[in-house]
C-alpha cells in the first residue's frame, strides 16, 4: 500500500463526461486515485485525474493502457469496447460492472430478450430488420410502438414514436436491427438504483419518478419520492433486484421502468449499468449517493446507506436552442438565494442546442415546494452566447 | 468572464492545509479555479490547485506573486504576513477577512482589549511581560489562569495553565507578552461559527459544543447541536453576532466560547477568522457547509442556509504515538460499515504524535447515537508505521 492513502487501488475510468466528475467528485475527502481514458482532453471529468490517456472508448490499444495502472475498471458509458473488456477480465483485471453484463445492455435486442428469458416483466416487443418494422409495428397492440436501433442509441437517439395508423417506412431515421415494442400509454416513467457489490449484498434507492421534455426527449425533472403508492413502489423494487440479480451486476444501475398503477402494470424499460441522471439528486438527497456507492463497490467496502434525507427535485440545465459553442452563464447569484437549492456545472467547453450542462437539485420539505423552486431556480439560470 | 465557467473570479488561497483542501472540495460542482500559495508542494489542498506558488507564508513577495493572479485572496491560517495584505488592500485587491480583522486576531492581547473596548463579555484578563507573569496569576482570582503567548499560538501551542498555589516562572515554556486570564472553572467550550459577508448579512450555524483531549489541548470531539438550554444558546449567539459586527468581520467565523448556565457566565475565548474545526460537522450535517458559505462569501453569492439536517458529532483522526514520518491506515472497510458515517482524510504526506490526520463525522438521530457510533469507528481506524 502507499504511504499514506486510506485506499491502495487506482480505479481506471472509461469515458470522462460529467458521471465520472461526479464519481471523483463524491470521495474527495478520501484522496481516492483515478486514470481516465477519454478523447477530448476538454471533457469534464479530465482535470481530475491523476493519469489521463487520451484515446477513443473503442480502442482496444487505449483500453490496454488505460488499464496497466488501474487496479479497477469502470465505465461512465455503455458505448465502448467491450470485447477488450472481456480480454482484460481474462487476463484477471477487475472489471465493473463486468463485460458479460455490458454486452447485454448495449443491444437493445439482447436486452429485451434477456428480459423475457428471465420472466423480467418488459412491453411486447419483435426484433426484426429495419425493413420489417412496419408489419411488427401492425402485429402490435395500441396506437403507437416504439422503435429503438438495437446498437448505439443514447439520449433519446436512436429511438423512434410510430402512430400506427400512419406510420411509413420512411419516417424511419436509421437502419439495421430494431426492436419494435408495444407503447406504454398512460404510464408513468419511473427508476430505481441497485446496488451491488462483489458479494451480492445489494441495497436500492427509493424510487424516483421522471418528467421528460416531450421535444428533446431527456429528462426534464425528476423528483423523488414518487407518487405511486407504497404497495406498489414495494413491487417495482422487487422487479428492480430480480433484473439485476438475474444479471449478476456488480456495481451501480439504473432500472427504468414505464409503470401503471390503474393497469397493474410494470414494464422494465431499460438499465442503466451506471450512476445515472435519474439518480443525480442522491448527491444532496440521499445518505450514500450514487457516485459514492460506486466507488464503495470499486474498493470493496461495505455499500453505504441508500435513504433519502428529503424530498428531492433534480432538474437538467439544458443548452438552449440558438446558442451553439462558446458560452457564459447568468444569473447564478440570483438562483442561489433560495434555500437547500444545489448547482452542478459539468465544466463543458461547448454548449449546443439540447446538451447536458450541468443540473441542479433542490431539496424541501415536500416535493411540491422543492419543484416550485427548482423551476424559479431554472428560470433564472441563462446560457448564452460567449462574446470576448 | 472566462468561456464556459460559472464563476469568473479566481480565489487565492493562503496555505494549502486541510481547511483549504475542504474549501475546494465543497464547491467542486460548480469548477471554481483557486490559486495556492503554500510552503510545502505535498501539502494537503495545493494538488486541487490551478496554480501553485510555492513559498512562506511570511514571504511578501510570494503573497504578491500569489495576489496577481487571483480576483480576491483569503486564508485559512491566521501566521501569516498582514502588512503584505495591507499593502495589496490599498492597491485595490479584495481581502476576506480584512488585514485589519487579522491584526487583531494574530496578537491574543490586541484581540482581548478588542473584547474590552467593545463590551464584549470576555475573562478577566491584564497583558504583562513574561517576567510578570507570576503577580498577574496572584492578583486573578480563582486556583487556576491561563497564561498565553500573545503572537504565535496554535492548536495548543503557547498556551499554559499556571496553578496558583504552586506556579513558577520558570515552569513557562515561553517569553514575551502574555495574556494572564482567568481559569473558565466549570465551562463548557462552545463555538458558534458565524458568517457575515460584504454587505453585512449574517448567519449564524447551530452552536456546536467541544469536548478536548485534555492531553493533546486539541479538540477531541465535538457535537452538535450543544447541551445548552436554548435561551442560554441564544444569548450566545447573540454575543457571537456583536463580535463579529464589532469586527466588521466578512468571512466565516468560529466564535469560541467559554459558557456556564450555572453561573450565567459567556466569556469569549477567542476568534478563528476561517473555517474551523468546530465547523467541520457542517459538510455533512448542515444544507450550507462552512466551506460552501466561505466561497459564497469570496465570490459575492448570497449566504446559504445555516440549518442542521441532523443531530451530528465529528471527532478528529490525531496522529498516535509512537509513529512517525511515512504510514498507513487500517480499518477503514469496517469503519465505514455503520451507516451515515463520513470520512475525511487530509492526504498528508507524514504523520506525527498529535497531528490532525483526517476527520470522521457521524449524523444520527440524536447525539448519543451518534457518538457512540462516532467511537466505535474511531477505533476500528488506526494509523500505523509504513513499511515499503
Amino acid at each position: 500500500m502507499k504511504n499514506g492513502q486510506p485506499f491502495e487501488e487506482v480505479i481506471g475510468i472509461i469515458g470522462g463526461g460529467q458521471l465520472g466528475k461526479m464519481l471523483i467528485e463524491s470521495c474527495q475527502p478520501w484522496n481516492l486515485n483515478y486514470h481516465i481514458l477519454e478523447a477530448s482532453s476538454g471533457a469534464p471529468a479530465v482535470r481530475y485525474a491523476h493519469r489521463f490517456v487520451e484515446g477513443s472508448l473503442h480502442d482496444s490499444d487505449a483500453i490496454k493502457e488505460l488499464a496497466q495502472t488501474c487496479d479497477v475498471l469502470t465505465f461512465e458509458i455503455e458505448h465502448i469496447d467491450v470485447q477488450t473488456l472481456k480480454y482484460l477480465e481474462q487476463q484477471g483485471k477487475r472489471v465493473i460492472p463486468s463485460s458479460n453484463l455490458l454486452e447485454i445492455i448495449q443491444d437493445k435486442g439482447v436486452q429485451k430478450r434477456f428480459y423475457r428469458n428471465h420472466n423480467i416483466p418488459t412491453s411486447p416487443f419483435e426484433i426484426v430488420e429495419s425493413a420489417q418494422v412496419k408489419e411488427a409495428v401492425d402485429r402490435l397492440d395500441g396506437a403507437k410502438a416504439v422503435v429503438k436501433s438495437c446498437k448505439g442509441g443514447y439520449d433519446g437517439k436512436g429511438v423512434f414514436i410510430a402512430d400506427k395508423k400512419d406510420f411509413q417506412l420512411n419516417q424511419m431515421p436509421f437502419d439495421g436491427p430494431c426492436v419494435v415494442e408495444q407503447f406504454a400509454a398512460g404510464s408513468k416513467e419511473v427508476s430505481v438504483l441497485v446496488a451491488r457489490n462483489a458479494s451480492g449484498d445489494m441495497k436500492t434507492y427509493p424510487l424516483s419518478e421522471m418528467v421528460f421534455d416531450p421535444e428533446l426527449n431527456l429528462v426534464d425533472y425528476l423528483f423523488a419520492p414518487g407518487t405511486v403508492r407504497a404497495s406498489f413502489a414495494k413491487q417495482i423494487e422487487q422487479v428492480a433486484i430480480q433484473t439485476i440479480e438475474s444479471m449478476k451486476g456488480v456495481g451501480i444501475f439504473a432500472v427504468e421502468f414505464f409503470v401503471s398503477e390503474e393497469l397493474d402494470r410494470i414494464w422494465v424499460n431499460e438499465v442503466a449499468p451506471r450512476p445515472h441522471n435519474s439518480g443525480h439528486h442522491t448527491i444532496e438527497a440521499c445518505v450514500c449517493s450514487q457516485y459514492e456507492q460506486l466507488n464503495r463497490i470499486l474498493l470493496n467496502l461495505p455499500l453505504g446507506d441508500t435513504a433519502l434525507r428529503k424530498p428531492a427535485v433534480m432538474m437538467n440545465l439544458i443548452g438552449p436552442e440558438g446558442v451553439t459553442g462558446k458560452y457564459r452563464i447568468e444569473g447564478l447569484a440570483e438562483a442561489l438565494r433560495d434555500v437547500d437549492v444545489h448547482f452542478h456545472w459539468y465544466d463543458k467547453e461547448v454548449t449546443k442546442p439540447g446538451r447536458k450542462m450541468g443540473h441542479i437539485t433542490v431539496l424541501a420539505e415536500t416535493v411540491d415546494l422543492a419543484l416550485k423552486k427548482a423551476k424559479q431556480m431554472r428560470d433564472r439560470i441563462n446560457i448564452v452566447a460567449y462574446e470576448a
